[in-house]
């Protein structure tokens, strides 16, 4: 990899009662819970705006990543040929970019209860984005 | 912000027509044009499975943005109040992720013409992702 870097920093953490990342499901879809998305105090004036029933984008940091494959099994089947991580949502990837598509169920503060979402608890969130209606832009 | 932070490394670059921020549309369905994404040799086999008419994500680091803004007028329409940042898709952020859903157009070994996208030339790709088909998955 090159050697230009960029810093990302932790806006918050996942509060989940998924602990670890086996128990994890693939997507949201597919029977995660729901968790609650703490950010730090200092940026809470970045949620301004975000309402109960929202449909956001939350954007993690893979932590427990390896980032050094570039080839995997889709969904971690033997029987799917190995395919390049980008063609594929693995958590496995260089940068290990989590994107996650929830709704705001519940508003505290600097807390929002959003789901489902697959992610394990203590993920850092790097950011959070509204759901454009255009479909241009759905994911 | 928190001490901690996590690295991220350039993939590889967009090459556009598009030379300054402020002829960019503010989404690529708004008339931006197609563009060359040109990633490292050495990462280029994460690209194996991607196909020509593939819809993916790309997710680009705003290099020109401001970091320590938490609200802006969105759209940059002075008559709509301050938000905060995380309620919009302002490149003006803490952590300067873009996302950017676009169709494959064609594949050149480690270049893939991408479009519409409205990053500038120049602007970093730091993760590629496929488009789930799943409607929880939509952005």
């Amino acid at each position: 990899m090159p050697k230009t870097e960029y810093s990302l920093y932790p806006l918050g953490f996942i509060h989940s009662p998924l602990k670890h990342r086996d128990e994890a499901p693939r997507q949201g879809g597919e029977g995660a819970p729901d968790a609650w998305l703490e950010v730090n105090p200092a940026i809470a004036e970045g949620l301004d705006g975000i309402v109960a029933g929202d449909e956001i984008i939350v954007i993690t940091w893979f932590h427990q990543a390896q980032r050094d494959i570039l080839k995997v099994h889709p969904r971690g089947d033997k029987t799917i040929p190995l395919t390049g991580v980008f063609a594929t949502r693995s958590p496995d990837r260089p940068n290990p970019l989590g994107l996650h598509r929830v709704t705001v169920l519940e508003i505290d503060g600097n807390k929002l209860k959003v789901g489902p979402i697959e992610a394990i608890d203590g993920t850092p969130v790097v950011d959070i984005k509204p759901v454009l209606s255009q479909s241009a832009d759905s994911q």
